[in-house]
């Protein structure tokens, strides 16, 4: 799997992730794309991947597999701090 | 699986819920739990799964299995209204 094929879940707003997850499957003919966050943004990551398969892939793409994991940083504190993290796989149907 | 062995994620201490995973497995001898939660409380949820296991029951129990999903209901104001949910199943090593 290539970075192409991951789509990191932030701020922006929601429809660009869709739209971005969509595109991978419909312009850029991808087999699989990874959509990736950490934190808060965890619950976001699994609305654009039930907004994008079930509005606008129905049929065509789903859930392959979903792994969840913690990642631990320094803060700017320098204190350790611990972060989960969601990998959710969406393959062609 | 019974009701009993699942834990709907809210809004109460973050603690409480982690609490109430390890009782399962440590107390009352569960063989499997079911984290689940919708909405917001889906980033929760991943951290609840990820503190269990990882600081209070590593070795003994780990994440079997992610399921991700849509749940429609009627708001306030009789609109029809879309929410993610995942559940996340605990499972003994």
């Amino acid at each position: 799997m290539t970075s192409d094929n991951s789509i990191f879940i932030g701020p922006k707003p929601f429809m660009n992730y869709v739209t971005a997850v969509v595109m991978q499957f419909t312009m850029k003919n991808a087999d699989e794309i990874v959509i990736k966050a950490r934190g808060k943004f965890i619950s976001r990551a699994v609305d654009v991947a039930e907004v994008a398969t079930k509005r606008f892939l129905e049929g065509q793409a789903g859930v392959k597999g979903i792994v969840t994991g913690s990642e631990e940083f320094q803060n700017k504190e320098g204190k350790l701090v611990r972060v989960s993290a969601i990998e959710i796989t969406l393959g062609r149907k």
